[in-house]
């Protein structure tokens, strides 16, 4: 028997859009001879629906869709269609009245809804929010293939591979008892940086352990902050890897289940990224292009300082969008270096993308001039810094407005942490692309890039010069912030293993230099309330998945 | 036996601050002879403490102040701490690591620890995100009366009371099979318009069903967007109110449990509110005061445009914060009308605050000359009308940097909602205080204040005159906006009711307007994700509880 893996890009709330995408699919299954398509998680809506979900009219609208996506469909294909379904006892049993479920569509019907039943509830995932968990194990014959369906976190509880035990019941276990053929998992599981080989490494044991061949089917695109990478694959009963799909990109893989072997067969195979740069660069331009598209902008605006921060962003967007899709505004002032500009320039040469130089010094004194009584006597501080920045951020949202450009800002995660950026000035923008990029990984990318593209795209120049924000004369960002290698490793241990200032300090870095790092972070939590969603790529985003108080006591010790 | 019920007022993660200030509770409570004070639910931390809890450091400082705390206290009293405990057994079970409990603390001692039950996650709560849902009826005994411990929602599943069950399990009917004598019920419950009086009718409700008396323990304060309303109060066996504490500050009732009657026994009960006007205006003042203070400011700033928005938050933030404290800042231009001056200093008058005068023509002019050549043969449009805000904003911030100030936002609920506010201008800020207040109510909260005031604090005239952005000239409101009235009743319909285009449209509403609020609102959901917390005073705000994509298809119709 073949199966049809389509790893589809759904627009969140799209539901004639992406059933017409569940059409076309099959439509091309049918031409391979496939008898079943699989389909990600909540394929009809995209994944996430987030509060969409509570309005009982999205719901009603994703059922109609459903009814007549399984009428539309060519009558000969078994076809798993991710949606939602009523728990319609919810009133009297108490719980959710929503369940995340596979529609399980065949002959012009409905057959069958499995619903999910292990709810990821942490980081981004708000899934006990909105769904009650099914209490059944999940299968049905094709064909005399008994299959058994798994949606994403299903398959999250292999208590071997991590360990230790998240949920108290295990899906492919149960399915295991039951003794099916094979198990499909459909997905929507976002990227972070690594994650791939987790899966693979995570369902390979599960397929060995279990004796169970493994499909795992994932959505593909970017959606808000959240980078699904696709990358389906499947694992035969040795656990090897025996098919896998693009990442980044959307894909239809066409596999084989041998009813005499009872296991799956050799497919085709794309091969794994050479470097988590390359991956994340990928990530990047995805969640780019398909933020600016599916918000319905083409084309973006940016500023260009000269420094590397910009320079990569310029970069993801110009291979995201296009370069004439993409303009560059310089706006020096009386504090930029000469450099500033002919590295901005050299670096929009390097992309063709156009450019526009906006002076900000007249628009200073102006400034400088209405505040002149009220600021009387005080000196030159952080306030005045602040207006330099936001007085470019006021140009660039001007451009945006006027000819209908989505603004990309740049700060790095380094930045957003420590809080070294300025609230409505460079934090502005529709999207903050590499907000979750620490400025150690903005170098390195940049230098990927350079070597990826055999010439030079990020002149050597912004490389190599100190970071500086210039706003004010002589400025570099090593005055204020430590060495960004040593400040990006105590991030690291801070944000993403949860480590306590002790903990850090024993690990080697200077103690006066962690507490104030401590502090910079927590005082930065209203900034990063107000930053723009930002691209996540990591397993500790300061975004939707972030959920700090602001007027609190505690940094994080 | 008498029982203090302390209505305490904790800062986000101030471990030691929040255990002092229980310790001060628990000796007027031994000065009272009380022999039990309850405390709200997690007191130790406040409530909501959110990702802390995903800080083992936090989790660990949290038990060490604990067994503090149970050393410090009087020893012969038994008090009831809100914390959070390890759950040991999760890596085997699966589950959450940890539990939303209350420790008995006596005689020096942790005597036992109680979790809670039922687990909220639904609009701003994500209790599931962080624990398991303890499995065991609570209860103890004191002086040989049997007391049921019960934590917030625990209390919030009376099917019959409701029409609906919510949870599987409901923890009064357990505890009343035991044959406890009371329920004690401690709380960390957000303020919304009405809720108190929905508390006490359902409370009514069970302790007449399960002929218990009880008494309810509730936190105060404002943390972020919540404000925590108090208003602690108890019922008898009959279902009669016998003590109430204060609205909006903290308290310390002290009830008796007559031991032969097996029933509380009236105390001292604070009136409730007049208005819901009254009520808000509590509320706001509150949320106001605590964001500050919490975030170690003293003084705000904002901008007085003239407009009736400003005016009351002006108004609340005098009264939050005092007169000496508010600075009040008038950025005219060139289409500011004569009496948007007039009327905002007369404002100022009346509450005796200090103003300043920042025209923004120049600097207008200087936007303009900076943009021309790249804004050649436009039109005059959004883009100039947002530079004027973001410069507004720009010299808000500059103020409120120079001199350590907190900018205090003015944006009401009905122009988030359908974004009417420019990003990165008027929405600049650090609270957004009437952002849960819809446009019809500020009207109502300032009659309210002038009646309840005696004399004019809003100026009548800001109250009469249509209300203007003036970001060109002679505009106003509701050249783009239907009239108030009918968009917030179509707001409070979609955002609230969650009824459709097609409900909202039957309701009575012209369809060509519904559909474009729709639109409207849909497209407005990048400007609220970057909006700063707003008070939160509906069951139904665009904060922490709101959590929409942004780049989607679906306006809820």
């Amino acid at each position: 028997m073949k199966i049809a893996i389509a790893q589809l890009n759904p627009i969140i709330g799209d539901l004639p859009g992406n059933a017409q995408k569940i059409l076309e699919t099959a439509q091309h299954a049918v031409s391979a001879n496939a008898s079943l398509l699989l389909t990600p998680e909540l394929s009809l809506c995209g994944y996430p629906p987030r509060d969409l979900l509570l309005n009982p009219s999205f719901v009603e609208a994703m059922n109609t869709t459903l009814q007549k996506l399984a009428k539309d469909l060519p009558p000969n294909l078994a076809v798993l269609v991710g949606t939602v379904v009523k728990n319609t006892e919810a009133y009297i049993t108490g719980g959710k009245t929503l369940f995340n479920s596979i529609a399980w569509l065949e002959a012009g019907k409905i057959k069958q809804y499995f619903h999910k039943r292990l709810l990821p509830n942490y980081d981004v995932f708000d899934e006990k929010r909105y769904f009650e968990p099914g209490l059944q194990a999940n299968y049905f014959s094709l064909d005399d293939i008994n299959i058994g369906v798994t949606i994403c976190e299903d398959l999250w509880n292999d208590e071997e591979f991590w360990g230790k035990r998240s949920y108290a019941v295990n899906p492919i276990a149960d399915l295991s008892i039951l003794g099916v053929d094979l198990i499909i998992n459909l997905s929507a599981s976002p990227y972070t940086v690594g994650k791939q080989k987790l899966r693979e490494a995570m369902l390979k044991h599960s397929a060995v352990n279990f004796q169970e061949p493994v499909i795992y089917t994932n959505q593909v695109g970017g959606n808000d902050d959240l980078i699904f990478d696709g990358r389906s694959f499947a694992l035969n009963l040795q656990g090897e890897i025996i098919c896998r799909a693009k990442g980044f990109e959307t894909d239809l893989l066409i596999v084989e289940f041998d009813e005499t072997q009872r296991d799956l067969q050799l497919g085709s195979i794309s091969p794994v990224y050479e470097s988590e740069d390359e991956e994340i660069w990928s990530a990047l331009v995805l969640g780019v292009r398909d933020y600016v598209n599916k918000c319905r902008f083409s084309e973006v605006v940016l500023g260009l300082s000269g420094g590397v921060d910009s320079a990569l962003v310029a970069a993801i967007a110009t291979a995201a969008l296009g370069k004439e899709n993409v303009l560059g505004i310089l706006m020096p002032s009386p504090y930029s270096y000469e450099h500033s500009i002919s590295d901005a320039l050299a670096l929009a040469d390097n992309l063709e993308i156009k450019t526009h130089i906006l002076p900000i010094g007249e628009l200073m004194q102006g400034f400088d001039n209405s505040l002149v009584e009220l600021f009387a006597g005080t000196e030159f501080g952080i306030a005045e810094e602040n207006i330099q920045s936001r007085i470019r951020g006021n140009l660039l949202m001007a451009i945006a407005n006027k000819f209908g450009y989505l603004l990309l800002s740049t700060g790095n995660k380094s930045e957003m942490a420590v809080g070294y950026c300025t609230l409505y000035g460079d934090m502005n923008g529709g999207l903050a692309v590499i907000a979750d990029v620490p400025k150690t990984r903005v170098y390195s990318l940049c230098h990927w890039l350079n070597f990826h593209s055999n010439r030079e795209i990020i002149p050597q120049n912004i490389l190599t010069k100190p970071p500086s924000a210039e706003l004010k004369p002589c400025q570099v960002d090593q005055d204020y912030l430590p060495a960004y290698e040593i400040l990006d490793d105590i991030l690291q241990r801070l944000v993403h293993d949860h480590q306590s200032g002790e903990q850090i300090v024993a690990s080697g870095h200077d103690s006066a230099i962690v507490n104030r790092v401590l502090q910079m972070v927590a005082r930065a939590e209203f900034k990063r309330r107000q930053a723009p969603p930002g691209l996540k790529i990591t397993d500790r985003a300061f975004g939707t998945g972030w959920r700090m108080p602001i007027a609190r006591v505690f940094s994080i010790q």
